[in-house]
């Protein structure tokens, strides 16, 4: 009976991570409170980063400010 | 006051149907709790197939098992 | 595969309601999206008047300023 | 610690707006609550108005009647 | 920045297995998409059974229904 | 027409707060997006500080830290 939302910013989570996600999520319900996977649900909502806000700015700004400071690599 | 959220997958749900969803579940609450359409929200939220998961697996994966295991149509 | 949430005011919702709504709702998207209600989740979420605001205004004040304009019953 | 989600119909919010959003929303719990703006998440949800139902129409509908009912600008 | 849902029905998780979620759903988004667990929420909403409907019935329903139905324990 | 939740943890928000969350987030609707302050709901979500999860760990977990660490008051 779990539903389980996993929400993140949409920063090109992989089908395969999807996957990963969802069995993951399924199996910690399964082995935590022996639930039964046929009837859980996972539910993976993906974000724009100009949506999402953290400190009181988006995460696009927030990852341009990561971006300029990070000395360029050789 | 009622907000209701209804999360289907992504699956060609049709303007028909997204306002017969909306008007039944308005009519639901107003014939069940006598509650104010004025003042009641419904919220369609469509998630890909890829995005939800039952038993472990996304439903991308569910749909083309399922397909997989359907006899050809004559 | 349906998910629905039906968040009202926590104010005396009796069991009987809670059964018609979860039939309701299911039914509901059993008829418009033929879904299989087997998996089908219906989820009451009871929310206190003092925490859902309208208007700028909890749910509590406005009852109560219901109350006040409502002429007495003879 | 807070979540806060605002759901909005899809309707052009622009990028100034939805940071006006997060950020008022972040000093509203910080201010009120005394939260930690650092671990304060904002998430903007919007939703197309055909998905969105109040009085039992989308919002779509309503919008169009909006539009029927104005006198045209002179 | 995830955040983490994890809805069941009220029916005794224990402290325990309440840390358990946390630490697994934690790590699941660290493991796949490398996150950072410092801002990585995981919010646990137990659901009275009365409140969660499957198949059109409420939870308690259904519980009661496989009590009937299982044989008496030698 | 917006729907605000706003989750925090459940650690004595006062009446007067979920006032000023409930009015201060209607406000900030009514100002940045002009909606109509009749059809904003705000929802308050107070969550036990054990099904809040930060970093691995339950927020109950993370205050008890925190008390450990702060060294007593003269």
């Amino acid at each position: 009976m779990p539903y389980i939302l996993i929400q993140v910013t949409r920063e090109g989570v992989s089908l395969e991570q999807k996957q990963q996600l969802i069995q993951g999520a399924t199996d910690l319900v399964v082995q935590v409170l022996n639930k039964d996977p046929q009837t859980t649900f996972v539910v993976i909502d993906e974000v724009d980063t100009d949506n999402w806000g953290v400190a009181g700015q988006s995460v696009t700004q927030l990852r341009l400010a990561q971006q300029l400071n990070t000395p360029p690599q050789k």
